[in-house]
């Protein structure tokens, strides 16, 4: 069901986005998450058709967990949603790029984005701090 | 060998950097590539444990050619170069994100960036320019 004030597309555009990408031998592509007007990196995550087409149809986005082997709307348990402002494919076909608006964090860990550790002359550093603790995220 | 005014690692960081990295079944991980000031998402490609350690030992993206099963110095036939500004790991440490400095142009069609195709209501638009042409990009 489209999501009011989100960015939907029609069957036919759908039809033709599914088509033009590249998808792996297990059926999926890989797809960055970033938000649309700071040009911030949130997260990278995986899709396979039927969450390009339900992310297209609904304006909400729907990634692949590979671990789960099942489609995952972004959000579901967290509440942190994304909500599509474009949708974008590489020259090859085998790579999405998401403009989102990200409700909240995208990170699991309640970071407001997955890229946190940062090489340092000392070694990995962690730069970002968390916003959300994880129990707030996901309470049972 | 270091480049001038490009972000650098000892051995010790670089060691570090390979290790809290997750490669996959074939040694791959998943490089974005940014613009470091603009926040343009420039292109994704793929690094392996020695293109990480050249990339953070001389400061110039390297990525590892899935096609031609090589190091892929970015830019070596092109001239387009990117020069590492920031290096970081995301929360599972199964993808990077590469900040960087990109001289001219990204993608080899010659376009910035590698992600022009974006879906619009009747199907999928180009909506980049072309900068350079490919034959001025690849001269023999």
């Amino acid at each position: 069901m489209p999501v009011k004030g989100k960015k939907t597309f029609n069957d036919s555009a759908i039809e033709q986005a599914v088509t033009s990408i590249l998808f792996d031998a297990e059926g999926l592509v890989p797809a960055i998450a970033q938000q649309h007007d700071s040009g911030e990196v949130l997260m990278m995550a995986w899709m396979n058709a039927d969450s390009v087409a339900e992310t297209l149809r609904s304006g909400r986005v729907c990634y692949y967990s590979r671990s789960r082997q099942t489609l995952w709307r972004k959000g579901e348990k967290s509440g942190q949603t994304q909500s599509l402002v474009d949708f974008r494919i590489d020259c090859d076909g085998d790579t999405v790029l998401l403009q989102v608006d990200q409700l909240g964090v995208a990170c699991h860990t309640g970071r407001r984005n997955c890229f946190f550790n940062a090489i340092r002359d000392d070694g990995v550093a962690i730069i970002a701090d968390v916003e959300i603790y994880p129990d707030e995220l996901y309470k049972p």
